[in-house]
């Protein structure tokens, strides 16, 4: 297994490599049901410190990599405001975040400037002191663990039907500026005869450059603005809200978005063994009565994102080998 | 003993509790007077995270207890500002908490607005993941943890005098929208034959309904304006400041509180054993020169908010149990 | 050796304590060389939790200690806004800080008000429950500990050269209103025949009592206008950006503060021996091109910080006779 360094895009996973994560995160939260287990796990990266650079708003992604890394036994640190910061003194955002490389073992970056993530893990590679770095999320373009969390989710919730292969995956709303779709469509190119539905406001389709690559990848996928027919004989459902705070001039508002929302009359047309998705935080976008339905997984994958990201640290840091079934 | 999943009211405390609670607190804060003890009480919880929700401007309650899970080996997450959250995309009351639960084992909430934590109790408790919910204030209703650390400050205060039981205890100022008076308060009602005096303006007297629950269960109280008198005999007076971010139209400028204000020159009405209190922060209530007086109890107090919040927390996870004193 | 309480100033330390800091700050990043090194530094005082209480503006003096906290296994607990804290109820700042007392066992503060440390660490001390007190940097007066891990940089850096006596420093920049050079200029009075270059534009010189202080200290310095001329045969040279947060009246924007820039062109004057050193952040001080020349200290200096101040914690509380090198 080829251990990454820097996270910062989901284009770097190869299939391999997500099999290996869902296995590692199984075994993680096996341990996790035990005391013994727990406690043994925040000893593997007990010497370790991390900062949040999360000048995004975000909660959380913030608590499921904070949750994460105290899990593992990481000390945090957090920087949500630049108003606190030497950034009001003139600094660079280069010597910003090599002077967190001087104190802390991993940064985990969320910004709203894309391409920023990559930048800065080419900047400390070429110090005395470089570091990992994690993308957790980088204005429109990229949320490569979130992509993660969603492929988890998808695969273990597959388990019975032969898992992620052939399935068909249904994506619902603002396609255009939502990164995790633009992520997640990614990542399935990574599996045998996926077929996707892109269902949107024609305003809202997905962008050019994400329909020219999985034209080039060979995924099968249509796109349409027909969402209850959409969601006959599709095996996931994943529901999008509308990513309003990217207007430039009230695009939104000018969208009928209620035509994108999952209603309890929905459900009798989804197959029972379909389940139901979504990146949260959700508005109208799914019905809470919903919540109940044993279709509805997206609380269950909110909590996968902590899991994954504790497989993932593990194996940044190397210590995923140490991850066995002890016998407690 | 009944141990508490929820802490949403001073009403579900007993006797039984209350001395129960106080006996772990002296317990706790003994095995804490070594290096070695206070190594074991890290352990204990060393594999739980909180999250400290508190958008109530706090600074007390919250050092408290988020010390209070340091002391026991839990890690805390915090929001104290909702801007950097979620709530800024739409996302519901309800999802936002029942997020928090999917990363954290026990949410510590300070809300102004009244009632809040027994619907999230209430809604947390059918979902796949409740997880326990303290609450830490909730505008002018509730403050159940602090009544518990006033009644075991007095409690321990009056070990030496036959314990609280047929004490008089003199509240004064803000009574109306004071929610730690009204907290201890209805403790009160689960010890023999205590009095309560009631000073304050005639503006900020206690409410009605306090008034009539005090009467139902046969309390002894009298309510007065006259503030000197009320020191003569009385065995811990109890001092607070005025709630003047719940004015509605400058009510407190009406008043003249000065008149209840302790100073120096009441301290010669006091008793010897009796005690002085204050839920604090103080303004002007107690003169800084009285802190030396040996009666003077308030920064105890305090600090034996931390401790029972320790002791609450160990019941919630049921780890009182290993709670005994090692041979050191 | 005598072990200091509270670290309040730079003209308490003498030079058989910077020796022995030295000395021992050496020895804990050969711990933190091994994960059981590091671990065994994580259990010292893991008992103990720390307020950084940093009303002013900070990132990397905040960073610097709480990780230095953390390696020690201290928990934190940080105030860096007023807003969410009780002085917004009127309380005045010796109540605050004793209520930090109660739930900590030392107080780390960085504040705008010049003595405001000094203050508290007076009224603490007569209290039940006196803590330490670390200034990290209080207006324009003090900055104790930045000046502890410059002589530590300094110091490390001429091990071969026979060590800081003898040398020549050069200080670069606003002289009058850096905190910085003003509590290092005052350290080097402790070591042998070193000399001073104070280098600055004439309205930004070192102050009156400054000069004064080390005219009767008996340390020989010059000041000058001539950057390029400072840099010949000189030892270190020491860069500081301009305080214009200090700016009453616009003396910033009066000044071409380019002239004391450190270009390319300026390396081939500085000795091959000779070290850079910035407190950072920078702005336009020093050329980043620079960063990467072997003389470039500044980056190696900003760790240095976090390592002096885990040095520190553990002569506060004593557990620095613990650290000796185990055998591993």
């Amino acid at each position: 297994m080829n251990h990454p360094f820097h996270i910062l895009s989901s284009a770097q996973f190869d299939r391999k490599f997500l099999d290996y994560l869902a296995v590692l995160t199984d075994t993680i939260r096996r341990f996790n049901k035990s005391k013994e287990g727990s406690i043994y796990l925040k000893g593997l990266l007990a010497h370790k410190r991390a900062m949040l650079y999360f000048t995004q708003p975000s909660t959380r992604t913030f608590l499921s990599f904070q949750s994460a890394c105290h899990i593992l036994g990481i000390s945090t640190h957090e920087i949500r405001d630049s108003s606190t910061s030497s950034e009001r003194k003139g600094e660079s955002i280069e010597d910003s975040l090599r002077t967190f490389s001087s104190y802390v073992d991993i940064i985990i970056m969320r910004t709203s400037t894309p391409g920023l993530c990559d930048r800065i893990a080419e900047y400390l590679d070429h110090t005395e002191r470089p570091v990992p770095i994690i993308n957790a999320g980088s204005g429109p373009d990229e949320h490569p663990t979130q992509a993660l969390l969603d492929i988890y989710t998808l695969s273990r919730n597959f388990v019975k039907e032969g898992g992620l292969d052939g399935k068909t995956i249904t994506l619902v709303g603002d396609l255009k500026r939502g990164r995790t779709v633009r992520s997640l469509a990614a990542l399935l190119t990574n599996y045998q005869d996926v077929k996707l539905r892109f269902v949107s406001p024609e305003s809202f389709r997905i962008s050019e450059d994400l329909r020219q690559y999985l034209v080039k990848k060979g995924l099968d996928f249509v796109e349409t603005t027909d969402f209850s027919g959409s969601l006959e004989n599709t095996d996931a459902v994943y529901m999008t809200r509308v990513q309003d705070e990217y207007d430039v001039a009230g695009e939104s508002a000018k969208v009928d978005y209620s035509q994108y929302h999952l209603t309890k009359d929905h459900l009798g047309i989804l197959k029972d063994s379909a389940i139901i998705m979504h990146p949260l935080p959700r508005r109208q976008e799914i019905d809470p009565a919903i919540d109940k339905d044993p279709r509805a997984k997206y609380w269950r994958q909110e909590r996968n994102g902590m899991w994954t990201r504790v497989a993932l640290l593990t194996m940044i840091f190397g210590v995923d080998s140490q991850i066995v079934l002890p016998e407690l």
